[in-house]
């Protein structure tokens, strides 16, 4: 197909396209023309894979480079470029100092992922992201015994379960594509449905008042 | 107790108090002398809520406001007041021009929330952002039936219904609190740990390669 041809399918603008061919994002098409080249099924759901880390993902350029040259090498096994297209969503900015109370909770979390037997690697921004939602329930005093995210795990689990056996054994780029909108938009869905469920339930719990 | 006791025991600078003393958030204390006043348990309640919506909820100082008049307002009933919080919370900003795809899912959502047999009203935020995620899903070519949140339905309605029936009936600034925490505070809490449950099962899925 015909740049233009490539750019309406994946629904990405021609001069977008032009720019990921400049940064080496995606590789050139077969020259046909000196200033004319067909792009193949393959260079679609490259782009696909692109506007997915971008649009979806919200990725800088820097990190699609990073999730596609991991999907790009073979010796990366699948576990680990998972790995990395997780750790590029879940980047969450520069560090500063930690107080103690932070670090206290942090210490407590990974206690907690310990006991319920998740094998979760140390560095991995959701148990930061985990150990500040402790530390903001007890900065408000609301508790803070991390067994208050015990029904939240439980209601999850399943779920995730389910997600990762979906996820297609051979296909490096198509699984790395499922956890990308897997991880950004079903999360999104997930939030909206609790709270639609919370309005939902409340409304018959207060219907009188 | 002195205001810098207040203070200290909310976690809130004497200046943001004074601020908020301005504001009018925070009635007056009872004057001791010329330049001071003693405050009671209920200010330490107030102000503990008006950190959680400012802290953990990040409404601007507008939105505290008409949250806190809807809790002081006894002709308000409990269930709308609840929907005052959960809507501040979940406002998105302004209304451009909706895409004639955008229009469609918040359509199929609406049909799909009727089937599913939640009652909620047709201005909440969460609605929008659901169908928002089926857009998503539907321009990168990943389906696009709402049928693909049944399974993320199922996994949050009885956390939501044991959230909701664990506020409670009476204390009206208190559910309030409740839902403002438990909306922000363990919505980042299941976020986090879907991803967690997600990295470990796909460490033993594709633990070979």
């Amino acid at each position: 197909m015909k740049i233009s041809e490539l750019g309406r399918a994946a629904g990405v603008p021609v001069p977008t396209v032009k720019y990921y061919l400049r940064e080496g994002l995606l590789l050139p098409g077969t020259p046909t023309a000196p200033n004319q080249a067909v792009y193949s099924d393959a260079h679609l759901h490259r782009l696909r894979l692109i506007r997915a880390l971008r649009e979806v993902g919200g990725l800088r350029i820097a990190q699609v480079r990073e999730v596609l040259d991991a999907v790009d090498d073979e010796g990366v096994p699948t576990h680990r470029m998972l790995g990395v297209a997780h750790r590029a969503l879940g980047s969450s900015g520069a560090d500063g100092p930690v107080p103690p109370d932070v670090a206290q909770a942090r210490v407590d979390v990974d206690v907690w992922l310990e006991k319920r037997g998740w094998t979760v690697s140390a560095e991995a921004p959701a148990r930061r992201a985990l150990a500040e939602a402790l530390v903001a329930l007890r900065r408000l005093g609301r508790g803070g015994d991390p067994d208050a995210f015990t029904p939240y795990a439980d209601a999850v689990e399943h779920l995730a379960a389910d997600e990762v056996a979906s996820i297609p054994q051979g296909a490096r780029a198509e699984a790395v594509e499922r956890v990308v909108v897997g991880t950004v938009v079903f999360e999104a869905a997930l939030v909206a449905l609790r709270r639609l469920a919370q309005e939902h339930h409340s409304r018959s719990r207060f219907a009188g008042g």
